[in-house]
This record gives structure tokens, C-alpha cells and sequence, in this order.
């Protein structure tokens, strides 16, 4: 860490942080400018408090950090790619996971034939909310526990592995007894009670990226997760939100890299939220499987325009079964890259 | 709402998205532009779901709203502002709120000397939290029950009201016990189990506006508790995130007026968060209360480069205590312009 | 256009909106609401004059165009894309461009050598800065027309075409006798004065996307370049400005095929400037193929660390030569794709 | 400037650092961490490259500079107040300076009318577009040099200062024959052959905040004029672009003490383009007084409704005059904390 004095910072002031940054458990190194004193903090000290604290002592004027806050989840930490194994497949490794389904789960009829679909299109897993997070409360608020049902009989049917959003603490047990893998959403990022939560589940997570979240928060909240024992953890790239109208949010694509680089957790792609409109998610898929990403998340629907949400976004099956084929040739490049980065 | 089809949009489908809007309870009028058919939804129907659909169904353009779709909370259900009593003091009424403490409880000899300090200063609400949303999960979490209880005391003593932010469904009854004011931050403003929850109580609940949540959002997010029967909602600017780095956020004051127009609820501005710099506070301060903010929350630490969090955004009780004297002719202007609001 | 009147608004004022929309050349379609009157404006009127005076009229709540406001460059008015054809290549067509080159021509043995080397690679055309849009008036402003000579130079040695930014309006003549393609960078996204004097040339133009400029602002942009005459344009999308920090900017690629469907321009992507680190450049690259982009522009150095500007983004020639090598598959797909749209 | 060492960085790596660090004209100070070496640079170097090479040299991780980059226009080098004189007013100094008028000049009639108007109701300095920055180029662009000429009318007949906007290089001839502040927009911040040709006048140039600009930018950009010799510098916050749509930018009101702890210069506020709506304007008026502007620049027209451009935000010139009686207790308290700080 390196603090930045005033111009003008009195000795006295000097004195007094360099005597703070020994009591956080740092050695000191002050460097003497023609303008001004810098101090570097060297060692392993109690970082964050310390951070914080020196920023409002007098006479300083900035305080840098040198290291990542993040440990858990960091590449630093594990060099390895985190491979999670679950239901016969495994995100993170050397397939490409796709991920479909509906918005809402809203009855039998339409879980059950997506799921048939998108399972013969080539998905390993289907999505289905159960708990809606709607930005009115007059909105459709989604089928609860019966909505869970309905995914699990859809699970038993196909042998799709299933996944769906956990929005409450209270909710949790529940969605752990039904579903494969619980999603964090957007709006809950930094739901950190929730998280904690989770942490002590022995179950996959996905955490999707805040509304307006830096990817250093976003493994922050990761770490939250990590930290308290459960590191099956994947990240989700759902688009941020921008000045820019015409998409709903959008959509960093070099998150994935970025991330990659950062931590050796898997990366999803949602280009349905990410973009919001149907067309332009195929080439959003096709983007994100040339930019690395472990797998994809996209809304799927029977009939769109009768969704009870984001039918804007949905694919019909013909078009997400139509997007599985064009995709071939792109997966077999993404494998032919993996198993270069593999040697 | 409006539904703007296609250029080239067919009969059948201009036909087909007739029907579907007269199915959700609006009378149609068309008009036949030259270049496309502008489809004009009129009367009381489910506007939400019709929203959604209608711009997924084949041919459709875009879809656009014309009633805001917040009700309780909004000016034109309630022409007259709400004011909310509490402890002997009111908000939003004749009286500018100050709410001042420190950003987390730390010990009985800080809650209680600062809690004296801004009682002295002319604050009538003592903040302090318990329970701390931070970014990292390695930083000071806040003394959760134990601090409660300090804020107790504190209001024992001083007799100041209170108010804490309740992070989690699970510590609502917790809060509830202690505290004068339920406080949502602005991680939570979409946690939207939370909001139910608070919906039940009989106790007002300060929501802070998200980091990126539109003016309508926010409104939305209080509607989710209006609409459970609790409207003793306060809202609060707290600044925005943009690309400015200087300040830690940016504190949008133009939200005051424009909140004010949409809705009756107070509106209190914070502009701890909403600039992160101690040296902007006093300015902006003033500023809240020539834009005609109802209130305003700061936060004071007795010695800020010891507090646990947020320190270079805390005043100091002389800073603190200053400010108050030099807002005084302010607070003048403030209560002739309500009170010529009245007449 | 629709104009929404406000709640309550009187019988003269509706009356009065009328009579200025038919004095727009428009013609009149009233919906009487249960709430409110909305009234359509149908035809082909003055727009813009029309939507801003209507926003001031009283009693008006909004006004909501119902088209696009550009023109000559919408694919509306011409369906089949654009292909600029210059020096033996084409931009556009059935070729993925690859432009290439150092930020700033820095001397000759630096950009005959990175001519020669990004030739050898596979690009197109060579760019290079001879005047430098710099954030502070104390970096390097560029070798100006020493610059403009050196590139004529690498394209005599070549063959390559060559593209280079223009700043002012007092250089257009100057570029224009020394460079293939004259390049409207970021911040003169809307030099509107710049824009008219560009539209009167007969030579390709690539407009990049200002820092915080929506797809339509850049749209229009473009439609001013246009409507003087000149529709030989190319759009670049180089990131756009948000709160992350990780990368310089966040680099739109959804911007790809929404453009493509608003609009027959080609398409650019520049992930140099748009990530601004140089690992991420290659996925992104990947990623701007697969996308469907009609080109992109990297930038390569022979010696980053010794570059006069923007080292932190440019490629080292080895680094370019083997990412172009490993581009190859994916531009194999990319040309199969277009071969498809083609049919 | 303090330069951090990837971890595992090779010693030959950081010999090389060190030894370009002596190079650019710094001293050198080295910490040895245990996970990584931290170098500081000590001196008057060439800060700006240096910045940039070293950010791309092999093993570095990044380079945090401690000093400002701008000089001349920088509190630090000039603690006083800049206070600009002009046809016996002054900006900066102890008047509040309210600049008003239509947004375009439209006809003789028009800009009379408003001039003897916003004179009668305490404006200093008339305002009036002749040349305009439209988004499309189908609207409205201005009267050009007969717009001026009215100016220069209705100067004569008020004695009122005048302001208008330059948007090219080969206008600022004209614009200062005309005018007695030439103003920079938004759109122009950037536009660096503009800045220095401006900074050859000897005339005060209001600089506006570009619409996704940092106050380091526009302060960079102020360099640019102060660097060429003319320090006659009024900046100006005229809001930003966010996320949010109800207002047309979210005016950063922090930004005017913020710039005043940063520069010298004298600053003032638009609340009409910070918001675009009318409603919003007085309360805003009366925020950028009490948070310490040093002016306001506000449209007014005599009839919004016909305005050739931004009627919406434009005040009647009844509002105006009102606005401006409610304001002069605000302005009061103003002038009384100007001679507190003068003591």
C-alpha cells in the first residue's frame, strides 16, 4: 500500500502515519520527493481497516493498494481453472456449457416441451425461475415451490441438470432440496447476507454481475461465497447498465478475458439479458464462445409472446434450436483452443 | 400505452396484436400512418404483463408506456406530501430532518459522546449501524445485536430517535425492536423479499436509491412497500455511480424536485455517499437545502481516521457542529418557502 | 410522432396541439383516454422542429417519434450493405479488413518496419497518427504532416492503403492528398463543423463512436457526413465510457449487429482503444469475427514500451503475427457466413 | 509516480525500470516487498511519457502518478481566485454573474425582447446561439453571422455582455469580433485544435464540462487554452450522462466545489441542459448558489413553445423574472460568505 502525503504534510503528520501503518502490522518506507513524502506499507498487515483509516488521517491525500483484495478466488491463489462437476457434465472444463429455458417457469406444458427442446438442440442444463425478481411488485412474481416441481420433473424426465435464482435467505433450503445449481441475480450481487448464506452450501452457485458492479466487486462478492467454504462458484456476464438505449443493458464481452486473468473461476455469458433483444443474441453467443467463455446462459420460450416475462429476449425453440447448429463450428474451435491452453 | 408496428407489418399481424390488447381489457384505436400502423391501448387494463407481451408478439415495434406505473407512492394518488411522525419530530413536514452518527456503532463511548454532540448540534435523529454492508468480506461486518443496543441507549439518554439499516429478511424483527427508522441501503434497493417484508411493518423505512436505479425504480421499489400497507417510506439520495472518480459517487440533487413532482413521500439527500469527501459535505449540505430536500443524513465520527468504515467521509463533531451554525439562515429560507408552499 | 397530453390538460390546449401539428404538415389522430388524450401525428411533416416545440407546448406531457431520425445511412433507405472499395481492397464486401499500425508515426524505421510486418501478417491497410487528439496539452501531439509524408512513404513500399485521424477542419485538404481514409476519432464524434466539411470529399471516412454517444447519436453523425454527399463511411465501435476500471473502456460489441441492423455502413471494431490492455486484444478480436464485424483496427508497435503513446494497448509485431495466424479459422467461418447472407 | 512490479517480476526486469526511470529524469527509490518491488520516481521528470512507457514495459503492473497534470490552471500554482473583468462585471469575483437568453438567436425581435427582459431582472451577460450543435443535421443550425450581429444589437441597446458558442476553428474570427465571451460546448471539450486556437485570444472562453468528461479532463482541457497564454477561463458543469432518462443529464453539483479546491478558476452552473426540464430549473438555481457557483448560465425565450431549439428547458420570461426575485435572499447569504472567505 502506498500513501500519499499532502503537499506541505507537516513531520508531525508524517510521524503519525508512519507510527499507524507499524500498528497495522506493516514495515514503512518512506520515499522523500522534492514535492511531497511518499510512504510505502510493506508486508502483510491488516489491510483493509488500514486502508480506510489512513485515508482520513490528516495530512494524507491518497492511499494505493498494490494488492487484490480478493485471495479465495483469485488466479494468484489457484493457477488452475475451477472445474465443477455436476449431474454427468462440468462447467469450467472442456465443454462449452449451455445453459436454456424459460424466463419463469409457468406450467407443466411449457417447462416440460423447452426442456425436451433445448435438451435435443444440445443444452446440459435448463434454467426456470421460480422467484421473480421484478423491478414492480405488479409484475408476475413467479409459481414458488410449484414452480420448483416442475423443474425437477422436467430434471427427471430429460436428465437435464437444472438451475434457478435464489432471491431470500429464507428461500434457500428450499431451492438447495430442488434444484442443481442456485443463481444469484443481478439486483442481489451484493445481497451479502445472502451470499454468506450460500457459502455454507455444499451446492453450485452462479453469480451474475451487478447492474453497475466493477469486476473487482464482482469477485468480491465472490470471495463472500469462498470465503465462508463453498468455492463452486461460476461468474456470470449479464450486461451493465450504460447511457446506450436501443440494447437493455450492455454487454462486456471482455469481462471474460478480464476475468480469466483475475481468477480461475468459470465464466457464463447471458446475451439475453445482456442485449434484451432477440436478434442480436445468436452473434452475441458466437462472440462469447470466441472471447473463451466456460458457457452461456440464454432465454428460451415456446411462445415468446405469451411469456409472462422478458419475452422481448426469448428465443423461440426453433431459433434457439436453428443458433445450436450455426454455433457447431465455432464449439470446435473453442475446443481445438482449450486443448492448446491444456498442453 | 402505444404499440408501433413494423413498416411492412401484415394485416394479420396488426389484426393479431388488436386482439391480444383487447383481451387484456383496453379499447384499440389505430392509426394508419403512411409508413406503419400506430395501435393506441386505451382504458384500465393489466398493463404490465400487456407491456411485455405485446412487444414480443410478430410485427411489433416497440411498446411504449404511457401512465407511470408506480401508484400508491405517486403525487397524483396523493396530492398532499406524507409526513412522517416519529419520537416527537416529523419528516416532511414544516421541520428540515438532520440525521447524524457515525456510519457503523463501535463502542458505547463513541455512540453516545457523538450521539450527544449532534443532539447539541441540532440533529434529531442519531444513525448508526449494526449490521454493515461492505464490498469485501475480510472488512469490519458492525456489532450487530450489541450494537442495537448501544443505539438504544444512546436514544435513552439523548433522546434523539433512531435509525439502522436492516440488511436480510432474517434481522428485520431485530430492528424492529430497537430502532425509530428501518433503513434499506442502496445494495438492497432491489432486494425485493426485504421490501415485502418491511411492507408489514408498522414503522418507516428510509430507502436509499440503488447505485444505478432510475428515479422510476426507486419509486418501484417503494411501491413494493406501499403496496403491503406500510407507507411511511422516506427516500434518499445517495448518489449515483458514473465514470467521475474524483467524488465516490455522483449526488444527483436534481432527484429532490424531480422525486418531488412524482411522488409525496420526503425525501431526504446524503451527501456522505453521494461524494465520499469530507470537503464537499458542507457545500453540498446547503445545496440539499435550497433544492428543498426534506432531510439530510451525514455522517460524524468523534475521530474519523479511527473509525472502523468510511472515515474520509465522516465529519468530525467540530466540523459537524460548525456546519450546523453556518446552515442555520439556510434553514431560514427553507421554512418561508414551505411555508408559502402551504398558503 | 405521438404527443401525450397530461392528465387534466384543457379542451384549448388539446385544441391548440392540434392546430400546431397540422401547422407541421401533419396530419391528426386524437385517442381519448379514461386518463389522459393522446394525440398521433401522422404523415410526413417537419420531425424535428416539430417534437422539440411540441415538448414546450403547455399542457403536453411528452412526445415520443415514432421513426428513425436518420436517413440516408438507415437500412430502411438502402437495404444492401455498403462496400467501400480503395486501393485493390474492399471494406464491407466478402473480405474481413484488418487495419493495423502504431498509435503515432513516430519516424521512418518505425513505421516502414511496422508496414512491412503487418503486411506480411495479413492486413489491409496501415494506420498511424500523424496529428494526436491528446488529453493534456503535454503529450505528444504527433509529427503532423512529416507524419503524413512518412505514411505515404510505407504505403509506396507496401502496396498497403492508409487510414489516418483528422483533427481539425484546417487539415481536411492536407490529409486528403496524403491518406486513403481520413479518420473522425472519438471526441469529434459530433465536430459538427468538421462533419459537414468531410461530407463535400470524395474519399472513405471511418467515424468512430464518441466516448458516451448512443448508437443514433452516432448514427446521425454519420447522416451528417452523409447528406452533404459523401456516403463512403465506415463506423468504428471502439468502447464506451462507464464506471469499470479494469479496462479502459467497455468495448460494445452488440454494437455490431445492431448497427447492422439499423444502418448499410460497414462496421469496425477497435479493441486497442476499446479494452486498452494489451490480453485482451486477441479474444476480443475472436470475438468481433465471430460477431460479424467488417473489420477491425489494432494497434501494433515495433517496441511498446518505447511508443510515444498508447504502449499500454498496442501489440508487439510477434504478438500481432501470431494472433492473425490464429485468426485464421475464425475468419474461415466468417466468410462462410457471409457467403450464406449472400445467397 | 509510483511504479508497482508484477509479482515474479525478474531482476533483469526491474533493473531495466529502473534504469528508464533515471532516463526520463527521475531519482529512484526502491521497496523490497515480499510479494513484489515497488518503485518510486522522485523528481521533475517527463511525467507524461514516462507514464505511458513504463506502463508498458515487461514486468510492471502499473504506474500510479502522484501529481496532477494540470499546472497552470491549478489552485497550487495560483491560490487566489481568478477573477475575469468584463464590460464593467466581473466572474469570479463578489457577484454572482447570471447569464441568460434563447438558446439560438432567432430574430431581432426575439433577442431584444428577451435582452431587455433578463436585464431588468438582474442578468449581466446575454446569451444567444448564432452557430449550433445539432445532433441531426436536419435541425436547426443557427443564424451564424447574422445571428452575431443582433447580439451585437442588443448589446448596444442593453449594455449587456455578450456569450456565444464557436464551434470551429474558422469561426473564432468572427465569434470574437462579435461577442465578449466566445463559449466552448460539450461536444467540443475535446476538440484540442479549437482549445488552441482559443488560446491565443485575448478574450474570457467559457469552457462546458463534456458530457462524459472527469473534472481532470476538463481542467486538462482548460491547460490546453492557459497553456497557449490566455488564463481568461470560465469553466462550466452543464451536467453529465448517466443511466438515468427523466432528466436530460444528471448535473453534478458536487463538481463546483470539487473544481474549486482543485483550480483557480471561476465556475458556473446550467441547470437548463444539467436537467432539460423547465420545472426543475429554479431549485437548482438556487442548489449551484448555496453550493458556491460563481454563476449560472439559464435559457430563457419569450415564447418556449415556438423556440427553434431546446423550448423544454427554456423559462418563460415571467418564470425567469420570478425565479430571479425568489433568488435574491440565496444571493444574499452568497455575498456574505464571499467576504468571510475574503478575510
Amino acid at each position: 500500500m502506498i500513501i500519499s502525503m499532502k503537499r506541505g504534510a507537516s513531520r508531525e503528520q508524517i510521524e503519525h502515519v508512519r507510527e499507524r501503518i507499524i500498528a497495522f502490522g506493516y514495515k514503512v518506507h518512506s520515499i522523500e520527493g522534492e514535492e511531497r513524502v511518499v510512504i510505502g506499507a510493506v508486508g502483510v498487515g491488516d489491510t483493509t481497516p488500514a486502508i480506510e483509516q489512513l485515508e482520513s488521517t490528516p495530512g494524507v491525500e491518497s492511499v494505493v493498494p498494490i494488492s487484490q483484495p480478493f485471495k479465495v478466488v483469485s488466479r494468484q491463489m489457484q493457477p488452475s481453472k475451477t472445474v465443477i462437476c455436476i449431474n454427468g457434465t462440468s462447467i469450467g472444463g472442456d465443454t462449452f456449457t449451455v445453459m436454456a429455458g424459460p424466463c419463469s417457469v409457468e406450467s407443466e406444458e411449457q417447462i416440460l416441451s423447452t426442456a425436451r427442446a433445448v435438451k435435443a438442440a444440445g443444452a446440459q442444463i435448463l434454467r426456470g425461475g421460480a422467484f421473480k425478481p421484478r423491478t414492480s411488485p405488479y409484475d408476475f412474481q413467479g409459481l414458488e415451490e410449484e414452480g420448483l416441481k416442475l423443474l425437477r420433473k422436467a430434471k427427471q424426465e430429460t436428465g437435464l441438470a437444472t438451475i434457478s435464482e435464489v432471491m431470500a435467505d429464507a428461500d434457500v433450503d428450499l431451492l438447495n432440496e430442488y434444484v442443481d445449481i442456485l443463481q444469484v441475480g443481478a439486483r442481489n450481487m451484493q445481497n451479502f447476507a445472502l451470499l454468506k448464506r450460500l457459502g455454507k452450501l455444499n451446492k453450485p452457485i452462479m453469480l451474475k454481475r451487478g447492474l453497475s458492479s466493477t469486476l473487482k466487486e464482482l469477485l468480491l462478492s465472490a470471495e463472500y461465497i469462498a470465503s465462508k467454504g463453498n468455492t463452486q462458484i461460476i461468474l456470470c456476464e449479464r450486461g451493465v447498465r450504460t447511457f446506450e438505449t436501443y440494447t437493455r443493458n450492455t454487454l462486456d464481452l471482455a469481462a471474460v478475458p478480464a476475468l480469466s486473468e483475475l481468477s480461475h473461476l468459470p465464466i457464463v455469458v447471458d446475451p439475453s439479458h445482456g442485449t434484451g433483444r432477440r436478434s442480436l443474441i445468436p452473434p452475441m453467443v458466437r462472440a462469447a464462445v470466441a472471447a473463451g467463455a466456460d458457457g452461456m446462459m440464454v432465454e428460451v420460450h415456446p411462445n415468446p409472446e405469451l411469456a409472462f416475462s422478458d419475452g422481448a429476449q426469448s428465443l423461440t425453440i426453433e431459433t434457439f434450436t436453428k443458433m445450436m447448429k450455426g454455433l457447431q463450428p465455432y464449439l470446435d474451435l473453442w475446443k481445438a483452443e482449450r486443448k492448446l491452453d491444456a498442453i
